[in-house]
């Protein structure tokens, strides 16, 4: 008898949902670090546990990364086990994140909610150092979801976007020489990690922004900080570090010009709603022999 | 024999651009307080100066706002003066930093700021009380070149958007009750003064965000205090306050989820760069008789 174990926070309606979707198959509620035999798993269990589990037939991760998981042998174990992800899931909010940091440096937001703190007004001379963002010249690393969701949004703004997929990173520094601001969302994988060392930073133009969605791995944050203590660069906004939480002595916690958004890129108050929705939508096409949304290609690392 | 006066804060080499662009026609600085009987004046000198400048033919004002002046005669004092304002020019940084600041309220950027202030990484429970723009309902109220380059700009967001001019007020009430945001940029007029007070707040849904980048007087300070203390509305972003600089003592400084952008937005680092290029291409036409930009019509009180 197949039945489905589901993995997170839910709250009691949540879970009656699930079980309204599910029909006759049972639902019933895991903890990350339990064993289970289910055929069906929706969440992020700990990687043992899923590489365990006998009856796998199909796990739904609530996250785009699957890092984790890449190193179960998938193949030898789990002849017909499907792994779907929320590829595209979060490109809504990461984008809007993203242009909401974006639009701070430039309009001095994040310098006026540290004045607004401290009660002080500084008024007209704020305004000799805002810029404005229409006709920036934007590199785009990283082309998938979050990104083409970016470039939509910056679309009035009139930018010179140049996007570099994986295919392109042979143009990635002729594009960096003349970028106002640059935009990672790539995934970690050997290619990216590190990328953004002090060579290719430098390679920026003065003033420069640098913006990093995609994941801790593409950054060398020491060389991002030395960048920004110098003011070689113009400011930062970074959503993901190479530890989180973010160490207590971490440089980017004092460097001038860096606005950290502490991995919230993609969170919004109907999260875990939309998360039930994709995996109830693609139970119903597990059921009906149908393809499943969000299939995860391991040979690709994302 | 014709010369220009102009008062601001120029820097030799804009002086220099000045004299290059008058050419034949002297140019000569002056301070907003002293007299000044020059055909030509490009700046905002004291109101009573400009009334009491017998030659004067053409005044260009380095702002829209033009409220200072409107009470001078100038039908009767100067039958054939031209005023000049710089109506559009601000389009662009404005509705940039309403963006900024109205995506800050929505991706929370503000709480990111201060928690980064005290080192303090938060993480995974931020995400809940994220909100996207997408979809939202948005009245923008008055509809001159800001508030349409804001519509631009939320084009790609997919909002349902209802602008409301001058003619359209009857119709506010009914729009306010369906909207998840609203910003205004009206100008001060009667008819705008005190517009938004306790009752049209209230009409708001709640949660909803409220942006003023028109003029303080639209406001009722309090009322707006009150919803944002009491939690009925979201949160907003204010750029124009009844008193400028905001006194110690007003509740916005300590008022939750509010951004005061200090009256920067319209600010930007070329911004008296693009107003000498605005009084030059005047100028031209000035010299030429054929019509200028911008020229104000005091009977519609903007």
């Amino acid at each position: 008898m197949m039945d489905i174990a589901v993995c997170g926070a839910f709250a009691d309606e949540q879970v009656a949902r699930l079980r309204e979707g599910a029909g006759d198959i049972p639902v019933r509620l895991m903890e990350a670090e339990s064993d289970c035999d289910s055929a069906i798993v929706f969440g992020n269990p700990e990687p043992g546990k899923v590489a365990a589990n006998p009856n796998l037939r199909w796990l739904q991760l609530e996250s785009v990364g699957f890092g984790e998981y890449a190193g179960l042998d998938w193949k030898r174990g789990h002849g017909e086990t499907l792994i779907t992800n929320l590829a595209g899931f979060f490109a809504d909010p990461v984008a809007e994140s993203a242009l909401a940091g974006i639009l701070a440096l430039y309009r001095g937001i994040d310098r006026l909610v540290l004045l607004q703190a401290g009660k002080q007004w500084l008024g007209d001379p704020l305004r000799t150092h805002l810029r404005v963002l229409r006709g920036a010249r934007v590199v785009l690393f990283g082309y998938g979801a979050i990104n083409r969701r970016l470039a939509e949004l910056l679309a009035p703004f009139g930018c010179a976007i140049t996007p570099i997929t994986r295919d392109g990173i042979a143009g990635l520094d002729k594009a960096l020489a003349e970028a106002d601001l640059v935009v990672c969302t790539a995934p970690a994988t050997p290619a990216t990690s590190g990328l953004f060392d002090a060579v290719r930073l430098a390679n920026l133009p003065p003033g420069a922004i640098f913006c990093n969605f995609g994941r801790g791995s593409i950054l060398e944050e020491d060389a991002l900080a030395d960048a920004l203590e110098r003011g070689r660069l113009g400011g930062a906004v970074i959503d993901v570090t190479r530890d989180e939480p973010l160490p207590a002595g971490h440089r980017f916690w004092t460097c001038p010009n860096i606005i950290l958004t502490q991995h919230s890129g993609g969170g919004t108050t109907d999260e875990l709603d939309r998360k039930i929705g994709v995996f109830l939508a693609n139970l119903a096409c597990f059921r009906a022999g149908t393809p499943l949304e969000g299939i995860v290609d391991f040979s690709r690392g994302y």
